[in-house]
C-alpha cells in the first residue's frame, strides 16, 4: 500500500488513475501511440479535450456564457493574464479613461491573493490597484476571513479579484452565503451598472465543492495540481465578454498581451492555439472521468465537507487539551488544507515523524507559515481522513 | 510491437523511457508518492531538476556564462518572452535611445520564424522590426536556407532572432560551417561591439546534435516535445546578461514582464518560481539519461546524421524517377523533417494509407503546406529509418 499524501500541491491522485495513465503512456485509445506521444491534432486527442470540458461544465453547471479554456503556466501564469485581459477588456469599454483612472480591486485574504495584487502592480502599466479588503493587520499572520463591512469595492473597476482558498494560510470563503465567513457578494452588485468583472483564484478548491455565484464571474481560474491532475495544466472558465481582442485594445493604448496569455487567442483555437500541456490534459480527464463516475462535484463536496468536519473537530479537541493551536479563526478554516501549530518543545517534530513512521507523508506546513498542513483534496478518501484524525487524537491523548 | 509515430510533435518517445515512467508515476525514486504527486520543492524533485540540468548542460557544453532553466508555455511562449526581455535588456543598455531607435532582427526561414517576427510586432511596443532576410520569395512556399550575402543585420539590434530547424517547411541550418545553408556567424560578429543578442529557437532540434557557436548566443529556447520529453516543458539556455533585472527596465520604459515569463525570477529560483510541470520534467529527465548511456547528443548527432542520409538519398531516388519532389532545396533540408510531395492523382493518400497498414504512423505534412512529413526525431531508431526508406522504394519500383 502506498503511503498517504497530504502535500498541499502537487497532491495526491487516485491509485485507479495513475494505472489507467500507464497504459495510455504507451497505448492512447488504441492507437498504438501513447499519449505523451500523439499529435496534439488528432481527433483521438482532440476528443479527450472536448470531453474534459463537457466534464466541467456539466458538473460545476459552467452556463453557455462561458467558455472554457485549457493553458499552461499555472496560477501565477493568471497573476498576469487576468490583468491584461481584463485591462484590455476595461480599455475597449471605456476607451477614454486615462490610465490613472483605471483600478483593480483586490481582495486580500492570505498569501496568493497578496502575491497577485503585487503581480498587478507590476504589470497594470498606469492603472493602479485598490485594496478592498487586506486581511492581515498589524503585520500579524493571515487568519480568516474579515467581516463583510470591511470590505470596500470601486465604482467600476477594471477587474475585481479574491482567491477561493489560500492554500498557505489555510484560510478560505465558506459556501454557506449566510456564513460571516462568505464572499460578500450582495455587496457587488449594489448600485453597479454592467457585468460584473468578478474574477476568483480557484486553484486550490476547484472541482471540490460548487462555485457559488460562478455566472456572475468574469474568469475562474485554476491550476489542475491540487485536485484534478498534475501540475502543467491551468483551466479557465471565461465569461464571453471577457474573451476580448486584446489587439485592439492594445490600438486604444492597453498594453500588449503575450499570445500565450491572450484569452481570445486560446478560446478560439479550441485551446489548442500552440501545442497544450498534452499529459497533464489527459490525467485530469481521467481524473474527473472517474469523479464524473462518482457522482461529480456534488459527491465531492458531500464528502469533503465531511472529511473537513472530523479534522477540524479533532484539531478543535486539540486546541482544548493545549496540544495543538490552529492558525485560522473558527468558520474561516480551508476544507482543502487544514494549517495548526502543535504546541510544546520538538512537538512538531514528533508530530510530523511519527505521522511519516506510519505512513502519513507531507504533513509539514508551508515554509513561509511553518506548522502543520494537512490537504484533504478529493483524491484524499474519508479512509484516509479518518486515519490522519485517529492519528490526531492518539498525539492529543498521549500529549495532553 | 508498436506503431511507429514519425509524427512531427508531440512525437515518439523510447519504450523504455515509457515504461519506466509508469513505474515513477506510481513511485519516485521510492518514495512510495508518485512523480506527478510529490511537491516540487521536495529533495527528490530538486535533484531530478539538477541532475536534467546537468544532463544537458555536460552533453551540449553549456559554458558556465549561460544559465539552464525551465519553463511552460512552449516555443510560442518564447515567442513572447524572448522580445521582452531582451528589450529589458536593450533599455538598461541604452537608456537614452527612443522607442523607434530600438531594432530586433528576424531571420526568417519558415513558417516558426515568420510567426516569431509577428510576434515581435505584437508586443514590441514601438521597436521596429528588421526583417534580415526573408527566405520566402513572390509568395512562394519556404524552400531553403537563403544565401549568406542575402543576410542584413542591424548594428546594434535588441535582439537577432532565427530558428534553427522549421518543422513544417523542413528547412534547417546545416551544421557544417562550410555549407552555403549555414548560418552566416560571421556576418554578426563583424564591427560589432559587446555581446552579440543572438537568439535561436531550437525547439525541433534541441539535443539532436551539437549546437555551432552555442556560447555566442544570448538565449536558446526549445519546447521539450520533439527530440527529449513531452509537450509542457520549455527548455531556455540564457547567457547571464540576459538575466536581467526587468522591472528596473520598466523603471525606465521597458514593457512590463509577466512574472512567469521573466527570465530572472525563473534563473533566480533555480526553475522553481512557481510549479513547474513536473511530469514532463521527470520524463525528459528519463530521455536525457538514456541518452548519457548510449553516448549523448554526439551519439545521436551520428545516427540522426545516418538517417536523414539514407531518407534524402531515397527521396533523390524517387525525384530522379519521377515519383517524389523534395520541398526543399538541396542543402536546406532537414534531419529532423523531411518534407516532400507524391507526384501522381491520389498518390499521396495511397503512400499515406500503405505506410498506415504498415505501421507507419504520422506521416502527413502540416496542414498548412501538404505532403508528406517523415520527422526523425532521437526516438526514431536507424531501423525504424531503415523500415520507412524500404518502403519508400518500394513505392519508387511500384509507381516509377
Amino acid at each position: 500500500m502506498r503511503p498517504i499524501n497530504f502535500g498541499a500541491g502537487p497532491s495526491a491522485l487516485p491509485d485507479s488513475v495513475l494505472q489507467e495513465a500507464c497504459k495510455g503512456l504507451l497505448d492512447f485509445k488504441g492507437t498504438g501511440i501513447g499519449v505523451a506521444e500523439i499529435s496534439h491534432r488528432s481527433k483521438e486527442f482532440t476528443s479527450l479535450v472536448a470531453e474534459l470540458e463537457n466534464n466541467i461544465r456539466s458538473q460545476l453547471d459552467v452556463p453557455p456564457t462561458h467558455k472554457i479554456i485549457f493553458t499552461q503556466g499555472g496560477g501565477t501564469g493568471q497573476f498576469s493574464a487576468v490583468v491584461l485581459n481584463m485591462l484590455a477588456r476595461h480599455r475597449l469599454l471605456y476607451p477614454d479613461l486615462s490610465d490613472e483612472q483605471r483600478v483593480m480591486d483586490y481582495v486580500i485574504t492570505g498569501s496568493w491573493s497578496k502575491k497577485a495584487a503585487e503581480e498587478a502592480r507590476r504589470v497594470g502599466g498606469g492603472a493602479s490597484v485598490h485594496v478592498a479588503v487586506d486581511a492581515r493587520k498589524d503585520s500579524k499572520p493571515f487568519d480568516g476571513i474579515p467581516a463583510h463591512k470591511d470590505f470596500s469595492f470601486s465604482a467600476d473597476p477594471a477587474l475585481i479579484y479574491y482567491c477561493e482558498n489560500e492554500t498557505v494560510d489555510g484560510v478560505q470563503f465558506s459556501n454557506n452565503p449566510d456564513s460571516p465567513a462568505s464572499f460578500p457578494f450582495h455587496l457587488l452588485s449594489e448600485g453597479r451598472k454592467g457585468l460584473l468583472p468578478l474574477v476568483g483564484d480557484h486553484s486550490s478548491s476547484f472541482m471540490s465543492r460548487k462555485i457559488p455565484h460562478l455566472a456572475d464571474h468574469a474568469v475562474i481560474f485554476a491550476g489542475a495540481q491540487k485536485n484534478i491532475g498534475p501540475a502543467g495544466l491551468t483551466i479557465l472558465i471565461v465569461r464571453q465578454d471577457c474573451v476580448v481582442d486584446v489587439d485592439a485594445a492594445a490600438k486604444l493604448g492597453a498594453a500588449p498581451v503575450p499570445i500565450t496569455m491572450s484569452f481570445k487567442a486560446i478560446a478560439d483555437a479550441g485551446s489548442l492555439y500552440n501545442t497544450p500541456s498534452t499529459l497533464p490534459l489527459y490525467i485530469a480527464s481521467l481524473v474527473l472521468e472517474r469523479s464524473k463516475g462518482l457522482g461529480g462535484v456534488e459527491y465531492f463536496e458531500i464528502i469533503n465537507g465531511k472529511k473537513a468536519g472530523k479534522v477540524y473537530a479533532a484539531l478543535k479537541e486539540g486546541e482544548e487539551k493545549g496540544v495543538f493551536r490552529s492558525k485560522v479563526r473558527e468558520g474561516s478554516g480551508s476544507w482543502m488544507n487544514v494549517v495548526f501549530d502543535v504546541l510544546g518543545d520538538n512537538a512538531e517534530s514528533k508530530f510530523l515523524a511519527s505521522a511519516e513512521s506510519q505512513g502519513m507523508k507531507a504533513l509539514k506546513g508551508h515554509r513561509s507559515v511553518g506548522g502543520i498542513r494537512i490537504s484533504l483534496y478529493n483524491a484524499i478518501t474519508e479512509e484516509q481522513t479518518d486515519k490522519v484524525v485517529a492519528y490526531m487524537k492518539e498525539f492529543i491523548a498521549q500529549n495532553s
